[in-house]
This record gives structure tokens, sequence and C-alpha cells, in this order.
């Protein structure tokens, strides 16, 4: 493995840019990579998850993004991990050789989550063999069990981990079992693993919990803020970190009210980024017209909060 | 569209033959043809579905195994439906494309399963857009909502069905809820579609709603007896009818109470039929030598039902 | 136990006449007899269950409505059933030996539902020690799993039930899932438990799988067509029953598609009977005009169904 | 309203005490108050809620138990909460005024659970209609979305709550969704409601958040550690907080994963405190001996906690 810097901070989990029929749009890439970098001062990003649509994408799809990002990102970013998580063992497979020979900087890997009766044996032997594809690159565990339905503890997967996956870097951990967060935190005094954070709505919880990062979709829009939290929380001004994470939670609360799904999440960036995000691939559609205007009025309303508008 | 014979009566959810290190194994295609209809008079199968570990394939094998399907029964089987539904719209084009030119009798597509906020003309959208790569053959919308999440009912989904996807020809429902079931039933009054059940240890009540017939698991190795349950109910014979599918519900019931998966499906298999199914492929894990002997034991319990083992 | 009749066919799930305020009305309940005895065909009644409101009234007037109910249907009625589950064991023992002193024909009791982790022999035990209470009139298990989070099948409860419960009679059976209620009914081969389907929207599932009748809230004001398809199906006409179910679902699936739950089921019964219903009780809220107003529209439409409307 | 002091730090759910036939057991009450002053360092209690199985007990049962403890307390404790809430307004309007009457300190009301299509003016109607009854001690509203299925956000039910519901003084939160949580912390803060978090096993998250206390069953047994952990955040020593914390969590993580209900809480306090808190009442049945036996021994292994053991 690489002496490569720890992941640390927050990740965009990015969106994939469509054109308006639904297929994927590399041309603003660039463009998006200068954008996290400059305007929010987000230098990881992880490509192919939920938020970009990956498993809507074709395996070759796939791989055009990953690759996409990695040539755009180079020397820019710090970070790039690449979602290669599918419900077949084979495909993830071949896309963890692909991600190590394009040089991305990491691979995860989601729980398939077709079949429901999935035990923790099973489910390490299914990330192993993924991972033992791209042994020289770090390896991250996506775990979202409102999603996946595979509802397996992670500290109860960690435990001999490192054995079956020796390139096991950390976690994405969407749930808000606080519990399961805390008790792994507990087993990463050293360090060792980097403990990602995916409920961007509530990071302040997990901070106080152990959390050393966070991946998620918000952070591409909402960067700046939450590193404001982030710095806040680390210099021990618990006060200014909530008063941060509370403007968040003005936003997110609002939109999450109306139903906040990747249609969403697109058109919200398209909003404050600037950069067309295009429609989600079906079987999503599109956000309403409404949806837009609401998120519009409700960001003018929130002037006194540091977000960073377009 | 060919004037083939409407699809009727049982229709065998196939097993995907596996060796012991999780590669599919098709050299048993053949037999297992043969044995569907002589020891068991099932004559239509369900390829690449739930029980065929469908979603667990690459693209390559599910191609492979479509084709093996259609050449080992040519002349023998009535029906050879293959399921081109994945996650990824593009993908399952492909496999819709495929499914026509090596001379499938019609394809299936599951509700995309992942993101959950799914409305109906968007689940229609992706259904049409699959359906127009091979619309000279059947299309079939597998409906499974306990499995996909997606619980748009199946009557809303028919309103409408027709105008967007001419080749539309039917429904596995695998559901319990039997009001949307005879719902479309209702509106089947000419026999236009093929409505297939799909919940097999209650195919009775849904013979009793509507039923033209019925897709599952269970009729690899139940066919027999589900057959004699099919004749007596069409004769008027309700309680033959019952006689049979209390005794369907004596075993289904007993292997449901263990943990009746994938994994499980195909240890029964093996079992009865003698044709070595083979362990499933991760994320799934085999079935436990336990259950193998407690099945065996209720097997032998059963011998006053006419159940056919080898 | 007294050599009663057994019960049969449809039993009616009162609903709980209210004063706009929320208080108990009374007054109307011999009107209600006499209406479900000449209007629908109805002549059993289940009191004080989920239509009724049971849990959301005090003590108090559970019995003031269980005495009116067995005042008013005396020599009218064939069986009042009395619902006396609550959530406490001596509140429940209570009722049930309130309900025997003033001469119901049997009690049921729901499986308590606050806690969930409930197992076969503390519910069984349960329900033992209400039934114990009023030991000379039949006892009935009401089994609704989707409201009360209890899923135990009935079928593992039937085993060795009548050794701990003597006078068991039969079950409620509110749910869709028939492979249960078909091991239930092969069991009862010599007729012996009451076997009462409860979800009134798939009735004709379940006869054709052993129900021996029904209980439910719309039989308060689709009694005559039910009854219709009751004679139907025990006359082998199968092809007249299915038109009669189908017309019920063409019914019951227009309303639940609006929501449609104990406030609605008031006000359909207000307007189809003409007896003023009221509202419901807090923590429930009356069906909005517009509801009433779409079922009025609705039932226009339906005039070629025989339904009898005031 | 008394010139009060606000409710603060932690509140212990208390248990109920019983005889080995199931019947409430008030000659501890006394001893019970003395342990939680002095060994556990908590002064404030939550009665006949979900741990003290107050939905078990009759209506007289329910009073017998709150004037113990208001007996027993007084001139000790800080505040009794009486928990009042059932599924009936007028029993619930009854506990109210006998809480008032008994010089209760606050009650608390859960939401009525039986009926799941409750909206927030429905709901907020009922506790209204309870608080009423008992105008001068303060109002809790008592939120556990998990038991109840009643998912309305408390951050939607404040808005407009002090109009409807003047003696309305906080809420015990007992659910993971942070982002509602700090959403209530938000509008708190002048500090004017008592957001108390009811999820033990994560506190210290909740108080990142703007907890102003917690109450839980956990306090019982676990107060000393927890004031500890609520003493180091209050002086802003995080890592000190996340020790207690872990520790808390390596023993609640154990028993959690060996399903952990009233029944087990019940053991591990009779276990920890030497009082004898018996078994549950029906429908829970008794924590196993060997669970006992594990728990045992899981103490013993945590030795290096400051647990405090009898």
């Amino acid at each position: 493995m690489s002496p490569q810097k720890k992941l640390e901070g927050l990740v965009a989990a990015t969106i994939t840019p469509m054109t308006q029929d639904g297929e994927i749009n590399l041309s603003v890439i660039g463009q998006y990579v200068d954008y996290l970098i400059n305007k929010q001062g987000v230098r990881n990003v992880f490509v192919n998850g939920t938020t970009g649509e990956g498993l809507s994408l074709s395996i070759q799809e796939r791989k055009q993004l990953a690759e996409e990002w990695v040539t755009r990102g180079k020397d820019k970013l710090d970070h790039v991990i690449v979602h290669v998580g599918t419900l077949s063992l084979p495909e993830s497979k071949g896309l963890a050789r692909h991600a190590a020979e394009i040089g991305a900087d990491g691979i995860a890997v989601i729980a398939p989550s077709f079949f429901k009766l999935v035990n923790k044996d099973a489910l390490v032997a299914f990330l192993r063999d993924v991972a033992a594809e791209a042994p020289d690159i770090p390896f991250y565990y996506y775990h979202i069990p409102h999603l996946t339905g595979i509802k397996i503890c992670v500290e109860e997967l960690l435990d001999g981990m490192i054995e079956q996956i020796p390139n096991f870097e950390g976690v994405k951990f969407s749930a808000t079992d606080l519990l399961d967060f805390g008790r792994c935190a507990k087993g990463n005094d050293k360090g060792q693993f980097a403990l990602l954070y995916g409920v961007d709505e509530q990071l302040l919880s997990a901070l106080a919990m152990g959390a050393t990062g966070a991946v998620g979709s918000t952070y591409n829009y909402l960067g700046k803020i939450n590193n404001l939290m982030l710095e806040a929380f680390a210099s021990g001004d618990l006060h200014s970190a909530q008063k941060y994470q509370f403007c968040v939670q003005e936003f997110l609360g609002f939109v999450i009210a109306q139903g906040f799904g990747v249609p969403q999440i697109k058109a919200v960036m398209s909003l404050i980024s600037g950069i067309p995000m295009g429609p989600p691939r079906l079987p999503l559609s599109s956000a309403s017209e409404e949806f837009v205007l609401k998120v519009k009025a409700k960001l003018e309303s929130l002037k006194s909060c540091p977000y960073t508008l377009h």
C-alpha cells in the first residue's frame, strides 16, 4: 500500500452529471473538480456511489466516469475513492481491478442488497474477494442499512476484518445507530481506520462519538460551512460548531420534508453551483419545478447562514 | 409478435446450478430440462430470476445461461422466459436485445430496487424502454414488493400499460395483496393477460381470485402435485384442490419456518431431483447440513402426500 | 359451555357511534341492530374491536357499550362477541368477567401490542388468563399482526391451545398470510374451530383456503353482497362468487387508495346506512368532506353492483 | 405553575418491582429511592413509563404506584414525573388529575399507538386535553416512534405547542433522528424547554446536539458513570466524556446483542442494585438464567470501568 495521506475531513459523494436524455455528461467534471476545491474547500471525492447513481449506470459507464474523475482530479484532489459495489461479485471484481489500474486512491463497496438473508461471514467474504482485486489501494466498506436492508453491525464486521482484508482502511457509516458507531470508534483509539460518517444532517453528533471525517452528498454544496463546523469542533468550540450544525439542519430539514432524493440533490447542486447536473436517469424522475422554487426561496431566507452560493 | 401459445399453468423459476467454487455449471441444464418435463410435468421456465440468482451473475454469465436454456429447451419446453431486470437501464436493454436474438419466448423485468422513491410513470418508462428492445416477444412485469420495496399497485400499473408497451403480456405477481391481484383479474375478463401468481405456498387462494398460472421456485420439485391441484380446481373439485394445497403447505410451512431462501431452495432441489445444484454464490452462503437432514426427515414423514421424489 | 349454534357466516365488527364531541352515543344501537339484520342480513357482531375504537374507550365505556349491544340484540342477533383485549392483563380479566355476567355469546382478545418481544408461551398464557375469567362462553383469538406487530403464526398458537384454553372456539384472522391460514384450516378438518377471515377485501381467497366465516368492518354496509358471495361459493358457483368479490373490490380498492381508517369507515357507514355514526374519538380525526364526496360519487357509479344503499 | 427547579441531568425511568406472580410490590420503593440517590446520584424519576410496564398495569395500580413514589420520594427526589399515557383519552385524563392531586412534579404522555394514521393536529389535541387536566404542573411529551409507530417530527409538534399547552415543559426524545432533535435544540436557545434524550446508549451524541438532560432505564444502575460523563462534557472535556460513553456502550452493546427488553432490564437492575425487581408481567416473560449469567460475567470483565455495583 502506498504511504498515502490518511483520508480526513469532508468527502463529496459526487453527483453524476447527465444530459437531458439521461446520458452521462463527462464534459463538466473538470469544472466540478475546481468548484469543489475553490468554492467548497473539499478535496476528496467518492465516485459512483448512491448519489452518483452508480448502480443505475452500466459497467462501461462507471469505468468511464471513474477515469474522468481520476484524470481531472490529478494533482488537484487528495483522494478519489471509486465505489465498485454492485449486486454481482464478478462485476465488482472487474471494477476493482479497473480502479486500481487507473490510479484511484481507494475503492469502496456497498453490501449487495437484493438478498436480505446475508450473514457476517458471507458479507466479509464478498468484500474480501473484491478487495483482493485491488490489494495495493485502500478499501472502504460502505454501510447504509436503510437502503440495503443489510443490518449487520459494523463493529461486528470490523472484528477480524484486517485479517481478511489487509488493505481495509475504513467505513462510510450512513446510519443513525451511534452505539454501533461509538463501538467502532472505541476500537479506533490509534486512529488506524477512517470512520467517515454519512448522515450529513447530524454530523456533529458523530464527531462527538469519534468520527474522523464525513462522506455525503451535501458536501458538494455545503462544504464550506461544514468545514467551519469541523474546525470549530476540533478547536473545542462546541458552541460555534452547534451554530453551524443548526444552520445546516435548517436547510436540510426543509428539503428533507419535501422528499429529498437524488433528483432533488441534482437540482440543488445545479442551483447552488451553477454547473448543470441534469436530470437523473430512470427509474428516477426529475425534481419538480415547485421544489426548485421552494429551495430558492429557502436559500434566500438563510442569508444569515454562511453558505456559499454561486 | 408470434402467434404463440398463451403462457398457462406452472412456470418453474429456474435455479442456477453452480460448481463448488460458485461458477455457473451449464453442463446439467439439459438434464434439468428433462427432469422438469418428465418428472414434474412442467414445460415453462423463468430464467435468471430471483431463484436463479440472476442479479448475482455477471451480464456475460446471464447471456450464457439464457442461451443454454433456449438451446436445451428447444422443441421440449413451451416457454423460456428470460428475466432481464437489473438496476441499470442500459444493461437491461442489452439483455433484452440478446434475449430476442437467441430466440427466447419472452422477457421479464423486475422493478429496479435500489432507489425506493420511484413513481408509477418512471417505473413504466423504465419497463417500456427495456420492452422496446425486444418488441417482437412478450413482455412480463415481475412484481415482488417485499424484495424490491417498490409497492406500486399492479392494477395501477396496468392502467395504460398496453399503450406504452404493446408487447405487454402479463405479470408475475409475488405478493399476498389479493385485492390488487383481484382488481387485475377483473380487468382480465377476456383473458388477454397472463396473471401468474408467485407466492407458491398459497397458490389456491390466487386461483380463486383469477390467476391464470403460476411462477415459482417450488415448481422445480413440486410441479406434479401442483399440477394435480390446478386440474382439481379447473374441474370444480375444490375439496381435492384444498387437499393438495394443504399437502404443499405442510412441506413449505416446515421449510419456511427454518429460514427458506435461495441456498435452501438449491439444497432441496438437489435432494429431490438428484441433479447437483451446488452452493449459492456470495453474498449467499450454503444451507446447513442440519437443514438438509431435517428436510429429508420431513419428506419421509410426508409419504402420504403425492410428492414425486427421485 | 352452552350448546350454542356455531358462529358462521358474516360478523360485523361494529362501529361505536359517537356524538360530535366524541362521547359514545348509545341511543342508536337499537336502530343499528335492526339495520344489520334487515338491510344487510348480518346477525353476528364483534363489539369493542379495532373498528369500534375499543382501545380508545375507557373501561367503563366498554362495559356500557357491551351491555347495550347484548340488551338490544337479545332475540335478534345470533352472536354478540365482546372484544375484551387491552394492554393490561388485569383490565382484560375484568372485562372478560363482565362480558360473561351480561350474557355475551363470546369474548375475543387481541395480542397486547405495546411490547413487541412477546413469545408464544407468554402470549398463550396471557390469553389463557383472560379466557379463564369467562370459562363458560366461547373464546376467540384476534390476530392482526400488521396492527399489533405480534407476528406469531396462528398455526403455531393453535398447537396445544385447547389444553390451555378449554373454551377456545376460533380465530379472527386479519392477515394476508394464507399459508398460516391454510395450515390452521388443515387442522380444522372436523370444523371444530371458527376460522373467521378478517381482510374483507380478499375474503374469497380465504374461503378457498378453508375459512368458515368472516369478521370485518365492511360487513356493516356490504353485508348483503358478501352474503351473496358466500352463497355462490357454498354452491360451487365460483364464477358468481368472483363477480361479487370483484364488485366489492372495486369499492374497497377505491376507498383504500384514499386512506381508509376508522374515521373513513364511520363516514361510509353514516352515508350508506343513514344512521349517524359521528366522528371518531381522538387521537383519530374525522374523514374529510372531500372523502365523503368522492365516496358518494363512487357509489353512484357502482349502481350495477348489488349494493344496498339506504 | 410552581416556580420549580428546571428538570436537568439524569432521570431514571423506573422499573416496577413485582412479586413472583406478577403483582406490583410496593414494599421496596423506599429502598429504591435511597439507592438511586445514594448509589447512582440520580434524583429524578419517570414513573409508569415503558420501563415501568405502565401500560401493562391497571389504572388502579398505576395510581397506587404513583402515590408510593411521590410519598417515598418526598424531600428526597427532585422530580417525580408520572407518565399518564394510555390508549384512551378519558383514562389518561383521569390519571392526569390524579397525578396533580397527589403532588407529582409533572406528567408525561406517550402518543397513543394503536392507530397509526394519526396527524399532528389530532396528536396535539390529544396531548392538550390530557395536559389541561393538570394545568399547574409541567407537561412532557414522550416521543418513542419505534415503539409507537407515530413518527411525527417533534420539531413540527413544538411549533405552536405552547399556545395549545401552556404547561408544556419538554420532551423525552427516544429516537436516533438527531436532525429532528437538533432542530428542537435550535429553537431552545433560551433553554425554555427540557430536551431529555432517551436513547441511553448514545447520549453523548445528543449532548453535542443540545440535550439538556436524559431519561432512560439504564440510569437506574448506570447513573454514576453517566453523571461523570455529563460533568466531563459540561466542562469541555470531550475526551473523558467519550471514555465514559464508550464504557457504557461496551456494556449496553453487549446486552442489546442478547435481546434487551424490560425483562432483561429488571434482571440487570436486580443484579446490580440487589433490590428484587421480580419478573415482568404478562405478556412479557422473565429473562433467562443464561442471560443473567452472561451479564454477571460481562460486569466482572468491565472492572476497569467506573461502574458502581452493590
